[in-house]
């Protein structure tokens, strides 16, 4: 019996595998979640995180590297250096945050002993779901996957309906 | 000159290096998408992968240890076993649509040849935002951290003041 392969990944090819490769190493994402908390200096993340200086050093640069944090002039000391998040490393708060939901949900039934909230309402935001274009709430089923050529319409409507 | 230190991180006491030790490893997740996709042999994972099935083996094991992925009997061929998504697993979905999201904004600029489109619409979803409980859409400064003893209103109102 031949099993059934309903769809093909090529990890290559997928930025899920692409985006992992920068931030699913635990150091990485916890570095840029202090960073949100607005720690910038070295040693600040080497106290917060009690990690290793040589494996700070090297999770920075490689942060730097991806442009996920820049290093810039201390406002205070300009001889020093600080490190602030990119528009691209800020645009990873939807990620630590459904990763923090989903840590809370399912995870140790304790909790952490700080919870981020809204700081109008001082309630905890609501949980990240998947959205359509019009706002409508997706499931897992709702949702399938398109060659991208016909997204893009790039592709004659005669050739995009063959690979449905 | 001693350096600021507005937020002390207790990587122990936090859900998202909780969350990270069971889904920040890449191949984890890439399974988890996997299995997203309707794949569930064995096999299917490690074509679709091209992941060594040592790991593999090893990264189901995990999955399941961890209440991801559960074992059950193929119903098509009772004597194999496939892995089905449990609903914690399936609680993942929003952060694998972050991460690819994040990924296709900010990663290579070529992008997957596949995109996850909505169904109904056939448009891609919405990008994940961050919400409060009335739907507004939150910035980083926007959000702040409290005790989780203030938010269950475990302590007296006097005590919990003091920790602010």
């Amino acid at each position: 019996m031949t099993a059934p392969r309903p769809f093909k990944i090529q990890p290559i090819d997928c930025s899920i595998a692409a985006a992992l490769d920068v931030v699913g190493e635990r150091w990485s994402l916890l570095i840029v979640r202090a960073a949100f908390n607005k720690l910038r200096h070295f040693e600040e993340f080497q106290a917060a995180l009690g990690i290793a200086r040589n494996i700070l050093a090297d999770r920075l640069s490689r942060l730097v590297e991806h442009g996920i944090l820049e290093r810039v002039p201390d406002p205070i000391d300009r001889r020093r250096v600080v490190y602030s998040l990119t528009d691209k490393g800020k645009g990873l708060s939807p990620l630590i945050i459904t990763l923090m939901q989903w840590g809370d949900r399912w995870g140790a039934a304790t909790g952490g002993s700080k919870v981020l909230v809204d700081k109008r309402s001082g309630l905890p935001m609501a949980p990240m779901r998947v959205r359509a274009d019009d706002g409508r709430e997706l499931a897992l089923e709702d949702l399938e996957w398109i060659d991208r050529a016909e997204l893009d319409g790039e592709q004659p409507a005669g050739a995009a309906q063959g690979l449905r």
